[in-house]
């Protein structure tokens, strides 16, 4: 048995705050770095042990893989780092609020934005100084693969070429990976392994830092998938990210 | 101009007891971790930035390696992680204090131990429980490559292969390298690149968590070195370390 767990980063600064951060470099709030420690020692306790592991190039899901790793005593794993694993882009909405974007536009369009396969937000200017094309860690990227807004869609198309040819295909020499990425990104790679239609993949909501285990044959067919969660912690938290978008 | 910053560990739960660590894979203290996010802000502040991490297998190294990029904001860049800059293996007195040594076997025979080139500790034997050759880290390393116990002869023989072949040469692509690591496998470094006597080598201390930057000029030849830090803490971290073999 071969088993792929798939991780979202813990709360962030702006989970908190309920803004929209996509490509900003928010760090974990305090709760958020204790929720990689405790998903650490949930997959220790589990029994899980790790060949590789995987993450974006965003400092929130970066330390919640280190938090993971470190209370796993899996410091010393071998850690590859992608921008193709970041959070979806969110153009001109990264660091708006929730809340106040929802009175504003109301929560369908919020919703929309979020959550909707194909509709992206208006782009961040080339020239902003957040724009990621203006970023030393983008700096080898060609400016055209550097996104100023994404659709679900389109941060899927760049998710899977870095899936299907680099993390998947591992499973055939490694045994155990792990994947700390984000809420879209996360739900790109759901959408491919369990066949989720673009109608569909607007309800699934990942919660912060619970290990979601994919295991598969020796061919790589997936066997079953499961939280590594008490079911009552785990409906609360996929609540409160369903919640986010709402006007409150 | 080109840099190597090397990078001691900040102190460790076993700096902190003044016991023997080697290859047990001791945490930092709280102090260990603040050690290592001032020397991130000192650099981020000296205007450093690097294009890939160099680091051991071992937890303290990892950590330490990890708060500083966090300190830079550059938790994204490649960390490359490898048993060859482990510290020193101590064979058999890994665990024992310091001080208890010295009072046993004198403070020659300890600083002999620690500081020698070429005399090494009575070795780990293969069926302890401790041996690394029984532990899943090292799994993919061949037995025969596995220290029991290392004089700083051997410690530099495993390091140095790793170091002229992977991190040195990687200078002819980027210009700015980060290695964390420990106090005898840089004193190897160290040693090799100032041309330090087998007889000098004793006497140099590394202190924790203290930047010590190389530069190189285009052709990577050795321009100068210095530790980034004030000339009295500095002065106060070296004798620590100078003292911590002696009884008390």
């Amino acid at each position: 048995m071969k088993n792929i767990v798939l991780v979202r980063h813990g709360e962030s600064q702006w989970n908190k705050e309920n803004r929209f951060t996509g490509w900003t470099n928010v760090d974990l709030s305090e709760k958020g770095l204790q929720e990689a420690l405790d998903a650490g020692k949930a997959l220790k306790e589990a029994g899980f042990k790790f060949d590789i592991a995987y993450t974006s190039y965003l400092k929130r899901a970066v330390k919640t893989l280190n938090n993971v790793l470190d209370a796993m005593d899996l410091d010393w794993i071998p850690v590859e780092k992608t921008w193709r694993l970041n959070e979806k882009h969110y153009g001109m909405l990264q660091g708006l609020n929730k809340a106040e974007t929802a009175a504003k536009y109301g929560d369908e369009q919020v919703l929309i934005w979020r959550r909707s396969y194909d509709v992206e937000p208006l782009p961040l200017p080339e020239t902003d100084p957040n724009s990621a094309t203006q970023d030393p860690r983008y700096a080898a990227v060609p400016d055209q693969y550097v996104p100023r807004t994404e659709a679900l869609k389109q941060c899927i198309e760049r998710v899977m070429p870095f899936w299907e040819c680099e993390i998947f295909p591992k499973l055939k020499t490694v045994d155990n990976i792990i994947v700390v990425a984000h809420g879209n990104s996360l739900r790109g790679v759901v959408k491919h392994l369990k066949g989720i239609s673009d109608a569909d993949i607007v309800k699934l909501n990942i919660p912060t830092a619970t290990p979601y285990v994919f295991e598969f044959d020796d061919d790589l067919n997936l066997v079953r998938d499961y939280y590594l969660a008490d079911p009552e912690e785990l409906a609360a938290k996929q609540a409160a990210v369903a919640n986010q978008g709402k006007a409150k």
